[in-house]
């Protein structure tokens, strides 16, 4: 395989270092970033998210921050999601759309005050699309990218480790909430978050000087519960159900064909981008759902890195567009993104290098 | 240095079976694909580019395809340079801002009819920014990525193995323009560009299936000239003066910054994007601007992955974006983006690890 490190165009997280001295394998790339998606041993690291606790550099994870006097206006705008509850120290999960209803990222939307928002995005150039609304709306707003950098704290035992080093206050943090803290004079801001479903916390480093300085206080108060290097993990976020935007999604997804309908508000106003082309496609309904797989077979299955066709017979019916051995299922799975003329208990044929590889459909989540 | 390779957030280059069949040796995401940036010879790779002839695998350079009543109108709106001489068959060096005057992107504008033009990008999603503009402004277009992928041609040698397969017809082509070709059925454009100063085409394959075909078809005609793999060669663009845009640009650079002047017309109409702007930023003058510089000494130095602090005395006066050993020069250059106050023939100091490594400003290009 081809080598990657950092280049000009590819910025450093803070917590590179680290990771690399922690012997990071592999890198993907993220919002002209580098993502370690791997430590070289599979096993490990999904026993270390799954049973106790797990330190990942999520810099990746970009803030657009939307400053201003319009600031609540245009973070409506951009979210089909209705934000009018959201809290200060609040953050919700949003999908955002285009004009087309074509879904374009899904962040944590953070509310730091009434004029100060934080949109914590996937792999897209959010902070492109957000100028150039602002911009043809006049509205009046600065938005930009602050020196804010995720560190996730992932596992049964992530509460642990971070009460140990913030104190008690953070064990009545709600999900999506998010405080203030300070250490060693490092400022942050701590939420109950993260991409796993095993529980956690997302520390925001606030001074990209001082990754190295975070990553060693979390490694070292995290001894006790034998912490170590992971990131987002591929077998528990397809076995959670989890959404990758941009891996599960295509340039024409909607959120009504990924699960994400729980988070659409189609009663917004006609000025929120994406909801009246959403209004439309809901009416005549999705053409294509996410469902999960399950391929015949008990043996792993190597890397899934490219989509594969899924066939209903002779006819092509979508596309499977991850897959991983579950360790908890013993079977390999994945999601596909098919015709909504195919249900949970059907089977298909996945397409995998010239070969039809049998599956049997399933809701999502698995876990 | 840790891996990468394609995961289902990267696409796939038609052309990245040959490239990993020519030995790739790195790569750089680009476009949400990998760019080959090294084939692990360096020398060899240099030397083919300049007094022979270098095949490329540019795939990533993706075309954002306008087409509509309103093609003409969008185009120009987005691009600060004056499109209106432009002619069928014609492609043009575009640099492209946001409303802030700051350069988003840089591409070639092909027009390939008087309701279609594709914008051949560098690394930002300019997809998305078009698609954004033509919906805010109610344009009538439909803005879509075809299948459509470059692979360049370059070296003093690159027009002999060209017409060699396409005919002399591509002999007379001028610098930016193209034509329509194919070749055992697979359907091509081809323009004379690229980014070298070397000379050369590029083949816009319009089938991604066929890459494989096209990239043996280019081989197997360029044996008698030894063409061998090759990528945009950091050595050459440094010495050749071209920028590399999210390379040498960060979040607030203007065209005026980076020599971009002869391609910005300050008298289009207001609704091009980034004009007023400019137009501001020329009155004040910009504060920034780029220049070569050539370090002390003449051992080579090892590779340039982030950018390095320049200072004047004691004031830090910017930053160097990039570095090579020039071969020609037989010195270790660069580009630097820097206070007008300095000028070229200027010495300044360069913080490379911690260490002052002295040098001089000059004038670009080099050669």
């Amino acid at each position: 395989m081809a080598e990657i490190g950092p280049n000009t165009r590819l910025r450093v997280s803070p917590f590179y270092e680290s990771t690399i001295a922690e012997g990071v394998a592999a890198f993907s790339p993220y919002n002209g970033m580098l993502l370690p998606v791997s430590f070289g041993d599979p096993q490990a690291e999904y026993h270390r998210l799954m049973s106790g606790v797990s330190q990942w550099d999520v810099g990746v994870q970009r803030q657009v921050q939307i400053q201003g006097p319009d600031a609540a206006r245009l973070a409506q705008i951009l979210s089909v999601r209705n934000l009018s509850s959201c809290k200060v120290n609040q953050g919700k999960y949003v999908p955002m759309c285009d004009h087309r209803g074509t879904l374009i990222n899904d962040p944590v939307v953070l509310k730091l005050a009434e004029d100060l928002y934080w949109f914590s995005i996937a792999d897209n150039n959010m902070l492109l699309w957000s100028r150039s609304i602002a911009a043809e709306r006049g509205l009046d707003v600065h938005i930009s990218e602050p020196d804010v950098s995720p560190m996730a704290v992932q596992g049964p035992k992530a509460e642990d480790v971070v009460a140990s080093v913030f104190g008690d206050w953070i064990r009545d943090l709600k999900f999506f909430w998010f405080g203030d803290a300070i250490i060693e004079g490092i400022p942050l801001k701590i939420a109950r978050s993260g991409y796993s479903k095993q529980g956690g916390f997302e520390l925001y480093l606030m001074d990209g000087q001082r990754g190295k300085e975070l990553w060693n206080i979390i490694k070292e108060a995290g001894r006790p519960w034998e912490i170590g290097p992971g990131n987002p993990n591929p077998a528990e976020r397809i076995e959670s159900g989890l959404l990758s935007y941009g891996g599960d999604t295509d340039d024409t997804t909607n959120p009504f064909e990924v699960r994400l309908h729980p988070y659409v508000d189609l009663d917004l106003e006609d000025d929120v981008i994406g909801v009246q082309a959403l209004r439309e496609i809901r009416q005549r309904g999705a053409k294509r759902h996410q469902l999960g797989i399950v391929l015949n077979g008990s043996e792993p299955r190597n890397g899934h890195a490219i989509w594969y066709d899924v066939y209903a017979g002779d006819q092509k019916a979508g596309v499977m567009t991850n897959g991983v051995w579950s360790p908890r299922m013993k079977r390999n799975i994945g999601f596909v993104l098919v015709s909504r003329s195919l249900s949970p208990g059907e089977t298909v044929d996945v397409l995998i290098n010239g070969i039809r590889q049998p599956g049997t459909l399933c809701e999502l989540p698995f876990f």
